[in-house]
């Protein structure tokens, strides 16, 4: 099965990834997928790392209803806007129509705090900061695996804190959080900072992401981590004591990630090849094929693996697949090439009397020869390949960015489909970031350490901000 | 807060003990529940082990989507009549009303089975054997916390197999599987068996079980295990060329367990103080409780724990937390009780001159006296008390398990309020099993290894059965 190239068709070719590799597919539900087992390994494997994380913040996990009144939507103004037109609605349940209408969560927050209201009484019942792992609804038109689905997973985390400053360290930390996952992890050399007002969440006061470029020079939101101020607290009337007895609105953050994720890892780094997975979230970091032409030699080589290549992997403590199928050499070549396995074991009888193997490497395409009795030097390898993944990334980002000082250079890059980050000055104002709108771009990302430049529309004071097409 | 005594009112007990160890409450969704964090931490203990076993299976995680086509379920004829009164139905979405209507999934064979059609299409692509972790609906007119919610939390194992007895092996070793974990983790010592045919699951051929005995004398069916036959795949249009290329339909098995496990807990181990949890699942496994009169005591005994119990509890593996708050020992004393933290530490002052600590035991209730140089004796006091409580829910079984030859005699045991588990032989016919449910109890299980013994209702040959009430 052959992919077209990433040039020609990106977004065929991102379909073809999803469906080659194995990784999902579209259910007979309009908008929902099917997460593949090794699609779902690598959601297992985001998870167990994040899931740590957001402990090693303090925050617990909790487990919400899926199901919320209608009602509840409704009270924070903004919220019911942006949320509204996409939400599924439950309107018969144990064969009865239901007196009123129940939505299914598009996001916690309403559901969530109309609880933290009878939860918080004092000062002494903050921070409260809970996390959910969840299912989520959102009605999607235009459904894309992993990118846009009607239905996804993904965490959700919500705090409630004393003061704004409390609440704005909160968000900070969850970002930061994201950020170290996405560089570290995912090997994603993402921008990290402020939303502008038009992209901000429905409800929020403050937005801030993490955007990834993608190989066709579009940005991913990859995560988001919101200061929602007073608002829901007023919405929702969650009030505290504070130490001078005196009744106060608290402050709220929320933050979340999903399977998206898994969009960002294929777009980020694959190839005409296939996938690329980052070693520290690919379900298996090695792949050993064993190369034969007859069952003697094959049982001499898979005694070796056994024996020599298997419990140093072990030892390593190395995610591996020993693939013994019956297909050729070249096919299981092919088929792991598709589905991003960092590195390849190829061992044959002569290998084994040269006591070697052949270790060829995903990104690099290299193949070298590495001795038997240095196989120990893996998971170094291993190592390096995360590294190098994120070099690669940071320099197909800084390659992608351009400068853009006005709309008239703006529509210029665009016209000549130059696609990637165009950094301009923006002056904050509505009606300036509309008129970058209308070019089908978005103001992506206000870098934390923004500069000052003049406004690409109105040519007044600014800051630096990253525009781009964007999924 | 006090809890009522449970030989009074076993009910009000039990939401008190939900309530006062923070395991989970009402939300404002009708028969939905919101886990907090004590109760989710017991889940994620239950899903850690669980997934690990059921991964040792060769079975692998996947996510299918939440919403079901109306269509789908009505496909498989005892699967609807079975969930149609229960399902909560989606017939808005996106702004529209939708052409066809959706259930939210009550349980996955129909959404799985369709995919599954497309998947398999031979030999080589069976076993087919894939779990997912989700969230289920099935609406509840009268809901009770963990053990009757129109929302909860699962597994559901799905498999299909080339031959009938290769479903049945599946079907076994899932229920083996519940079986070990529910006396080994649990501490539960339930009867596993078959379900007789009133009692089946909704499409399949065969349903086996695993019960436990409540302190109420109440059964609950913790787990269960189902041979789907060839029901399924007949109605999906499942079929695979065997090895002959003759065309065939395959078999299939499902099995899952629930936060229903969580209500076993509290019901199978809990007393008048509150929960006792069994260390392999309990959130903390020891609480450490500093004693001390003012600041200078108190620093001297947080150091002591800092430097000597700390790293030694640590380097055992234990799960352990120091209640340092500014409450009273005896509050403290009381809250981790209902909590049922198996063991509790005490150190003072005075402790720490003699170089002792004082444990007390949940279970036992016993006081004793350990040498600071001898706690790394806490993990074998640990594995103790895993065990003393499988032996006490063992013994509980046996003291309330009864012979009830005839219906006259378990109409005397039901009159004079005689609970448990009653032991009576068993024909299989339908009618019999209707007279036995007309007494408000039901066959809970035949266990597997069942003697030959005759129907209590019509006298004719059968096999041994344990009836109970159940929930």
């Amino acid at each position: 099965m052959k992919l077209p190239k990433q040039s020609e068709n990106f977004p065929e070719w991102y379909n073809k990834v999803v469906q080659y590799a194995d990784l999902a597919e579209n259910s007979s539900v309009r908008g929902c997928m099917v997460i593949k087992p090794y699609g779902y390994a690598i959601w297992e494997n985001i998870q167990s790392v994040l899931d740590k994380k957001i402990k090693e913040l303090g925050v617990v996990n909790v487990y919400f209803p899926l199901l919320i009144p209608e009602s509840f939507l409704k009270k924070e103004a903004e919220h019911v806007e942006g949320f509204a037109p996409e939400v599924a609605v439950v309107t018969y349940a144990g064969g009865k129509e239901l007196e009123e209408k129940y939505v299914i969560r598009p996001t916690s927050e309403t559901v969530m705090y109309d609880t933290f209201s009878r939860w918080i009484k004092s000062y002494r019942d903050l921070p409260l900061k809970v996390n959910q792992w969840a299912n989520v609804m959102r009605w999607e038109m235009r459904p894309r695996l992993f990118l846009r689905t009607s239905e996804f997973l993904w965490q959700e985390g919500h705090t409630v804190h004393q003061s704004l400053a409390e609440a704005e360290e909160m968000m900070m930390q969850a970002l930061k959080m994201y950020e170290d996952f996405a560089k570290n992890y995912l090997a994603i050399y993402v921008i990290a900072g402020e939303k502008s007002n038009l992209e901000k969440f429905a409800g929020a006061d403050k937005t801030t992401t993490i955007e990834g470029l993608m190989r066709d020079g579009k940005s991913l939101q990859m995560g988001t981590s919101h200061n929602l101020g007073q608002n829901f607290a007023k919405s929702f009337s969650i009030k505290f004591l504070d130490k001078n007895n005196k009744e106060q609105y608290p402050w709220q953050t929320s933050w979340g990630v999903s399977t998206r994720l898994i969009g960002a890892l294929i777009m980020a780094h694959g190839d005409d090849q296939g996938l690329i997975l980052p070693p520290a979230i690919s379900p298996y970091q090695v792949v050993i094929v064993p190369i034969y032409k007859n069952e003697e030699e094959r049982k001499k080589v898979m005694e070796e693996i056994n024996k020599m290549i298997r419990p140093s992997l072990q030892d390593q403590n190395i995610r591996y697949f020993v693939d013994d199928s019956e297909k050729t050499p070249g096919w299981k070549f092919n088929h792991w090439e598709q589905k991003g396995v960092p590195l390849r074991i190829e061992v044959g009888p002569k290998d084994i009397e040269r006591e070697i193997a052949t270790v060829a490497n995903r990104l690099s395409a290299d193949k070298s020869e590495l001795k038997l009795s240095e196989l120990s030097k893996i998971a170094e390898l291993l190592n390096s390949f995360q590294s190098d993944l994120l070099v690669r990334n940071q320099k197909f980002v800084e390659e992608n960015t351009y400068q853009a000082e006005n709309m008239d250079k703006l529509k210029e890059m665009i016209d000549e489909g130059v696609s990637g980050f165009y950094k301009s000055g923006f002056c904050g104002s509505n009606d300036c970031e509309r008129k970058i709108q209308s070019f089908k771009t978005t103001i992506r990302v206000k870098p934390f350490a923004a500069g000052k430049q003049k406004c690409l529309v109105c040519g007044k004071e600014g800051q630096e901000v990253y525009i781009a097409k964007s999924y």
